[in-house]
């Protein structure tokens, strides 16, 4: 009936994951899972559009790091000329003469700032809340690197100043839903917290100026360690003593909020103490506060930095605790200003993002996702024969009305319907009578036993 | 602390909507909905990514429509010399001499095509899918028109041929979802189908070769009228009798199934009338499947056509009955061979796709949603004093693992916890004992009802 045509045989398209029906069952399962957690503790959802105005990114770029790069940035296949001035014509708003170049988001705390600032007047404070969407880099093709991908973020953002105890509570939750996830139960995990006023404080009192170049190096020791840390430290011009200090400052590892009162004390002497003292204490107060979860599941880690120049206080990291080389899979902090580009305000924050994609792809990619059939469906309700078609559509209707996924199947051979059910995972088969006065019956396709049924009175249990 | 920083003044972007935390709850209530009756159906979920290959896209430039001027590319803001050159040394899939442009996909059904065709052996048929996701148009701006917006899509693919009883249980499964979203129970709706096996037979009956043409014409009758029509048809060279035949013919509309077959009594004297009867007795065999809806719900309606070149049977739109002239916020139909462009099989299909953006922001706009809080919180728990925090922290923890969804208050002043209780929708405050031995005492919101009670045997009712 068609001409001939030409085919053109698609092939993935590197760093952007598309799962089978079955992984993708499982994805939802986690999607699920993140935000029941995220809303139990008062957390509410907000998403934003795919894109900021280039201008919005780009006054983030001076945060250090190579973000600018890594942009998509709109083009429309056929952009006519005139199209800005009919826009301006219009008086829509948001155009301009020319209008604002569009680049695909790179990460939610960039939106999240402009939201913030953009319906200030309209959010209650302190503002929680969390947001699970697709974000871009476009980086070059490399092999394993995500270029669109999911964040799961929460961040709680208030007016002047925000309870410390939000620090506390954003690890509290990130390991509930890290250590129920389907499939991670068994995975070891670890919380790394630091305070970044602690290394701000060593720098200030050492008469070190370049601040957010020694953090970024030290954001690296343990990818990079020590000696390749002394020796950027050094093409800093610090002392090999001041490069010493910070180094062993990095080396404190503990669970126990003690051994950072014994710290404290270690340090009295040093000058800019005042910044450092403050870090400690406020970071022994979150150990502390996180003192009911499993041991071992969070420790104050003092070679925690993070790479963006927003963070001014708590920072966190999560690590598989047997392969820590894998990177964070989790992080995030505490800033004061992140809003300051978009609104004369004082709205300091602490908010912490599930590096989504990258997590559910290792698990999947080690065999230990739950993936069972791909079809949602609890029953599938054989078609006995064209007769019997109306019964049939009766029975899914009454079962799915009583809260049951029902697929109806509409004809063909009952072996195939059988083996349908087998490959798509659907747990029970029922078939409709063959003929009337006949009982229903439902089959068990683990057990395979088969029982009369009525559609008012079959459970799942059965 | 920081410096003076240059102010950039948010502002919102024309086309890419975003809304406040309490109309994000209602919109999250619309997914879970139709993902939920979607289910109930036996639909899988699939998520494709939001690019394309542009070669992938422009296949299906050859549809007749304007899609390949609304097409997004993507850029990378710096791209580097020698990228794809690197890409190639790695031997990464998909990536050749010259790397494949990217496009914003602008609808989710090239994208299904494609990921048939490329996962064929890896799926089960027929293939039941739904796909909730963003697609974007690169229109120029214009008030009301979005250019990212949501798309709700079921779709069932099987291998040679497809029962003709999924063209039917299309409109029953939109039926049940567009009647009781949330603020839509008032809504008189209307879902209007067609056959476009008749209108080709009538124009292969009377000698008509321009068939596509007259399809996108009569696709536009009921906006354009009857005059316009027949120029249109004229400029065609359609002689004055032809125009009237199909004029008419598009006037039936009709959700008694007898009528149709006094119809199909009418044109049996035409030529090419095999395709037309073989159209009427399809839409006759829907309709007459569907009448366990509600009067009015579904009527055959010859003028629907649909504009995409695709459809090779049954059509779909969907209508405010009482506002048809703000356009179908539903449509679909069936297809013979949408993914013959990627694979050499014959794999037809039917499938719908609901307009989500456009449905929930005319909602919205005409203030109908049942705009609540914006916190999903059932309950906060307020912060007596700073000695009993870890009373009220146990609180919400045992509260949370019962079910409820929770939000612990930080601190501050008793009346201002209250009143942000109030201002976010939260139905209980909680007080834990203000001093031990006390019980804990519940504040319905609402009624204003204060009790003491426990935290294991409260429940919301009380």
């Amino acid at each position: 009936m068609t001409d001939k045509k030409k085919i053109y045989k698609p092939r993935p398209i590197s760093g952007f994951p598309e799962w089978l029906p079955e992984v993708r069952r499982i994805e939802q399962q986690w999607f699920d899972h993140i935000r029941k957690i995220f809303e139990s503790y008062g957390f509410c959802s907000i998403e934003t559009p795919s894109v900021e105005e280039l201008n919005v990114i780009n006054i983030k770029g001076d945060n250090g790091s190579d973000v600018d790069k890594e942009v998509y940035v709109l083009e429309r296949l056929h952009k006519e000329e005139g199209d800005e001035e009919a826009g301006k014509a219009e008086g829509l708003t948001g155009i301009t003469k020319k209008e604002a170049r569009l680049a695909l988001h790179f990460d939610q705390t960039v939106p999240l700032a402009r939201y913030v600032a953009q319906h200030f007047n309209d959010l209650i404070f302190p503002f929680k809340r969390y947001q699970i969407q697709r974000v871009w880099r476009g980086e070059r093709p490399q092999a394993g690197r995500f270029r669109e991908f999911y964040q799961c973020d929460i961040d709680v953002i208030n007016i002047d100043s925000l309870p410390l105890h939000f620090d506390a509570e954003m690890p509290a939750i990130i390991w509930e839903i890290l250590s129920s996830l389907p499939g991670m139960e068994n995975e070891k995990l670890q919380i790394r917290i630091s305070n970044r006023k602690i290394l701000m404080g060593y720098c200030l009192g050492l008469g070190i100026s370049k601040i957010p170049e020694v953090m970024r190096i030290m954001d690296k020791l343990e990818k990079i360690g020590n000696d390749e840390t002394y020796y950027a430290l050094g093409k800093l011009d610090l002392t090999p003593g001041q490069a010493k200090m910070l180094i062993d400052m990095a080396s404190l590892k503990t669970s126990d909020p003690s051994k950072i009162q014994d710290f404290i004390y270690k340090i009295e002497g040093i000058d800019g103490h005042g910044y450092v003292f403050d870090g400690l204490r406020d970071l022994k107060f979150v150990l502390e506060q996180l003192s009911h979860l499993p041991e071992g599941a969070v420790v104050a880690d003092l070679s925690i930095v993070r790479g963006l120049d927003y963070y001014t206080g708590t920072v966190y990291e999560t690590v598989f605790t047997e392969d820590p080389g894998y990177g964070s899979i989790c992080s995030g902090g505490r800033y004061n200003d992140l809003t300051s580009n978009y609104i004369n305000k004082r709205l300091p924050g602490v908010g912490i993002s599930i590096g989504f994609s990258r997590l559910f792809d290792r698990i999947r990619r080690e065999g230990k996702l739950p993936v069972k059939g791909s079809s949602p469906a609890d029953i599938l309700v054989v078609m006995p024969s064209e007769e019997q078609r109306s019964v049939a559509n009766e029975t899914g209707l009454i079962l799915r009305r009583r809260g049951f996924n029902v697929e109806v199947f509409h004809g063909g051979k009952l072996k195939r319907q059988l083996a349908y059910a087998e490959k798509k995972g659907i747990p029970y088969v029922w078939f409709p009578p063959f003929e009337n006065g006949n009982p229903h019956e439902v089959k068990n396709m683990e057990t395979g036993k088969q029982i009369p049924t009525t559609t008012n009175d079959w459970n799942k249990d059965e």
